[in-house]
């Protein structure tokens, strides 16, 4: 369980996916859809030197084809750019690794990067074939406006239904060195464990070998993207990078131990940990941010089994849009998910920052006042507390309230 | 697969639960939520004679109180009568195993049966306690109720957020003596497997012992009630009771085999699809029944893994509100359901009265008339065919699309 604050020497930063040493980023409108004229929705990263280069990706038995193409070009760890587009995700089409070798060429062809270098990834709808002419008529556009500055705009081009841009950063410290640790999500549906983003570009100028990169990237996806859900529904085109420019100057960490690897990856869950909330929050439609945190289970495994059963609960994702302390929805939840726990144990509360109300004692109900709990669930940030009594294992999962909204938008989405 | 029609010698009949030779029921409303003061909420059902009973409960840990005391009443597998009330599920509460067996009691009295041949089921909001005195005061009055007319009033006590009444019966022959079996169920929220109902009431007059009962009945609600979801929460009262009356006089069924057990358990098999199409259909909120049909799997436990994640997905359900053929929705689902295909085999299509539309062969789009789809999924019964190339397994499932009133009514169940 990482928190986004309270840990020492981490310290939070501005420049998103730019603010390590080393990374440029642009983002571009391409009328990927005919329909979009105005949007963002084709995305460059651009490293000035070759990276160590890790990544995790969907779960899903069918993925889109950036994926297929990904997993080879990072056979070897390194990577020096990334091309991204929205409005399609270039999944389930016959001629989708094609497309996205052609993205790969046009990228490596502008950026004079060997083709195996450049990672690619879509996102959008499943099942149409990708236009490739957009992206060759603006490939030299976004090219040349790579900057520091061109993270916003490379964040807003990989967004899909997403309302709000989601960046962060973080200083820490290695061997008296500064290093910096950024990047930017797109989520919003289509979001459940394994793993829970669409797409997640990090960049760090920490000298970190690829295949600690990748251990480290692996345990804390677990530990904050595979703890979040929107709807259930595991995504095609799940895809979360990570390159280290090395830029910083540190010792190179090569091993997965000691205590520069455990900061580096501090620093990492706390990255995670915020775009995680940030995705949550913005899931499709929602107007609040469910946290669950489950302690006194028997297991890490238990604990995350249940928190993550009650934040994918519709019926209970439904009553915290209606503000209703339902808490026999938490109860059920966690009696159907697969993990061990002693029903004479579990205790609820819910809290915000209004404050905190008991619910439920013993496994069952305490008196407490509506009114109360109402006015707690006024917030659009809710924390659900389950105590079991069966050991002091703990987890923390995210997601958000079940709207009018989500259905909207995704009864008409392709339209 | 059972159909609801296509089995010959198993006719449709009317009567529900009170159709086979032997039973009566009867359902008033007793107000057991204050608020109520119209619809009926306490239902009583009596066989004239001691029965064999069987009965599948939730698998949820969280267990109704009412199911804990079936349990200990069916060790013998005997039971006479059922009392079931709406509007409070008897969950989750300190003192529900003695209100459990208060009602038992209750209905014991009045009918002059033993306590422990009474069986009860419970549903409504968890975690409130239940009040005693509107069943003490109005268990006279619905026992004097009792008729062969009273199954459509014992089916609506049982209701809480269902439309419509769920009630199904059929006749078969068994050695030359025409049986009936009948039935009726409430589910609406809270359904998923396992078991995709709420309650579920079953009377049959065909004399069968009690461990083939049980067999029969395990054995058809894993191909019916357990293939229903409408939003994946396994409810904490979940019961399906089986009584038979043996008033029909056919030779008794000692074994799990042979001819006259093949019949009576299609006959069973029949009964519980109607009913199970009734719940996915009444499902809260629904406008649409979603039916999934998986055919050419590796095996059966592989084919309904798929078909369950398909009438899961909420994103699915959503694009079915919205009439949306977004058949890349289906492919993401099975993609992330744990069970085994091969993607390049994927045929896909969609279909109504109205007519069918391929929309995905060999993994992939094929081209397809939108305003052909848009027409089909007009319906509002609309199956959807997957077809696999992996072996001749095939499995059928159930739910129900996602809708505007699904949120309204599950934002706020309590008030």
């Amino acid at each position: 369980m990482y928190q986004t604050t309270n840990h020492p020497g981490i310290v939070s930063a501005t420049g998103g996916v730019c603010a390590a040493k080393g990374f440029t980023a642009a983002g571009v409108c391409a009328s990927i859809k005919p329909s979009n004229t105005t949007k963002r929705d084709l995305a460059l990263m651009y490293s000035e030197v070759l990276c160590d280069a890790a990544a995790v990706y969907t779960q899903n038995k069918v993925k889109g084809a950036p994926i297929l193409v990904d997993r080879l070009h990072l056979e070897n760890g390194k990577a020096q750019a990334v091309i991204a587009n929205s409005g399609n995700a270039n999944t389930c089409n016959a001629d989708g690794v094609e497309k996205a070798n052609a993205m790969c060429k046009l990228a490596s062809d502008v950026l004079g990067v060997a083709e195996e270098d450049v990672l690619v990834a879509s996102t959008g709808v499943i099942g149409q074939i990708l236009p490739i002419e957009p992206i060759e008529a603006n490939i030299g556009k976004v090219a040349s406006l790579l900057s520091k500055q061109g993270a916003t705009d490379a964040a807003e081009a990989i967004m899909t239904t997403d309302t709000v841009k989601k960046e962060a950063a973080y200083t820490f410290t290695l061997g008296g060195k500064t290093c910096t640790i950024g990047g930017m999500a797109k989520g919003s549906g289509m979001i459940h464990p394994n793993m829970a983003t669409m797409l997640c570009f990090l960049t760090t100028d920490a000298a970190v070998d690829h295949t600690v990169l990748q251990k480290a990237l692996s345990d804390v996806v677990d530990d904050t993207f595979n703890m979040v859900s929107v709807d259930g529904d595991t995504s095609t085109n799940d895809t979360c990078l990570l390159m280290a420019s090395g830029l910083a100057g540190n010792e190179p960490i090569t091993e997965a131990c000691g205590e520069a690897y455990e900061t580096f990856k501090t620093a990492l869950g706390v990255l995670l940990t915020t775009l995680s909330r940030g995705i949550a929050a913005d899931g499709e439609g929602a107007s609040k941010l469910l946290e669950c945190v489950v302690e006194g289970a028997k297991t890490v495994k238990d604990a995350k089994i249940l928190a993550k059963s009650v934040i994918c609960s519709t019926l209970f994702k439904c009553a915290m849009f209606g503000k209703d302390a339902n808490w026999g929805r938490i109860l059920c939840a966690i009696g159907y998910a697969p993990a061990d726990f002693d029903l004479e144990g579990v205790a609820v509360s819910l809290a915000s920052k209004r404050g905190k109300v008991d619910v439920c004692a013993h496994g069952a109900g305490v008196p407490f006042s509506e009114e109360t709990a109402a006015d707690i669930l006024e917030e659009d940030e809710i924390q659900i507390l389950v105590q079991l009594a069966d050991g002091d294992a703990s987890a923390v999962a995210w997601g958000c309230d079940m709207t009018y909204d989500y259905v909207q938008i995704n009864g008409d989405y392709r339209t």
